[in-house]
């Protein structure tokens, strides 16, 4: 497919890349930043400008990845009739889009996603669309850059699938970066830890997490639990997060 | 070298299978539960005791996986005269195999173990003896069953590793618990979230994780946090963690 860049941040490069190495082609980046969008451009041979004015209308399908403020000043002037236009943004209503196009939707990329690391995830698509036609669309771009199926998710199941994203990605991320510096502050090397948390992970695959709790918490091994609040004196930030969440797992076991 | 292991839970069963599989020879499991004691003997084609008058007095290392409470009462008439002997406990000194040899210590797993998974992950070893025979023998031990490095620690450095083990593993998986029992009850495939979760572990290999944060605490974006705190109303225990955890990356970004 033919496809239009809207943004330049984050989500918009990462999915410019999965499209382009899908064997997409990007006709254009179009971004308030033109700096990035002209680094954009010369990473995917196409050009770009900060100018909607100059929007290409020849494109198949156009990708708005951009902040959710700036999703609501973008549609008041942009007009695509007939063509497929989608935001990425998880917590937005596709009605945003009505009328910038007869076809519009959503396209909610459920990943982690930051353009300055250039691996590429799998990046599992959420799409909604308001008809047929942006729906088959979305469907089939959405297969062209995923392993995974995508899969039909409105307003609601979105918001749902973000809590879920926030607790699984973010809150378990901070929690990496929480031992981190207790590592680093003690002179333990954080790296040591990651088998365990490969092996945590590893049986997500195959067993419930709520199957295979281990540690002091669910043993209720109050003898551990009070020595490493104690060790943790100097740490009272990570001491006050320890008591909370060995509190949650003895309340929820 | 011959073992024997003295137990047989989710420690004593694991390092028995890896010792096995790195061409060890385990000659005896003794244990109190003579069932378990059975069937781990079957597995490695040797024989087991629930009687510790029996213990075989050849082996080359001896290594006790016991729980903390079972280890002090079990060092009491065990006499193994110029062996080497290993506790696996994390949090318990190795003096208390003082009296047990001359060549005692300690052989530390830093992972999560349970013996109903089958699949064997890495286990890296923290190792301390009380002189140098101990060392190299526990040393070699690690060296042949894991890929990583095995590292010297002694009891307070092992109470931190344990410390960090509980963050980056019992927590984590407790966030897995509570987001898979939340999408159970929304009507979600929580496995829809493994690319995310696996995304945010393979960032760790090449990235800090306090350089990585993204979601909606960091951003400060207080819209979409009341957004999701308003949805969790029926989910009261998730909820006060949503709450909890978002003011900790607050606080520390």
């Amino acid at each position: 497919m033919d496809i239009v860049i809207i943004g330049s941040g984050n989500v918009a490069s990462v999915l410019g890349r999965k499209f382009s190495a899908a064997g997409h082609k990007i006709v254009q980046v179009i971004s308030r930043n033109a700096a990035a969008a002209t680094e954009l451009a010369y990473e995917w041979d196409t050009e770009s400008s900060n100018y909607f004015s100059v929007i290409n209308k020849n494109a198949d399908v156009y990708i708005i990845a951009v902040s959710d403020n700036a999703l609501k000043e973008i549609v008041h002037d942009l007009k695509l009739p007939g063509k497929v236009v989608a935001h990425t943004a998880g917590s937005v209503s596709k009605e945003v889009l009505r009328k910038v196009s007869d076809h519009y939707g959503v396209f909610y990329p459920l990943q982690s996603i930051r353009k300055d690391i250039k691996r590429l995830p799998d990046v599992p698509i959420f799409f909604e669309g308001n008809d047929d036609i942006t729906n088959s669309a979305l469907k089939k771009l959405a297969q062209s850059i995923s392993v995974k199926q995508p899969v039909f998710a409105g307003s609601e199941d979105r918001m749902k699938l973000h809590i879920a994203a926030v607790i699984v990605g973010n809150f378990t991320n901070h929690l990496y970066s929480l031992a981190e510096q207790y590592c680093k502050k003690e002179g333990i090397d954080f790296h040591r830890l990651l088998p365990l948390i490969e092996e945590t992970i590893e049986r997500l695959k195959t067993n419930s997490p709520s199957d295979t709790l281990t540690g002091p918490a669910v043993r209720n091994d109050q003898q551990t639990i009070q020595n490493h609040l104690d060790l943790l004196k100097d740490h009272p930030h990570l001491q006050k997060v320890y008591q909370l969440l060995t509190e949650s797992i003895q309340q929820t076991k």
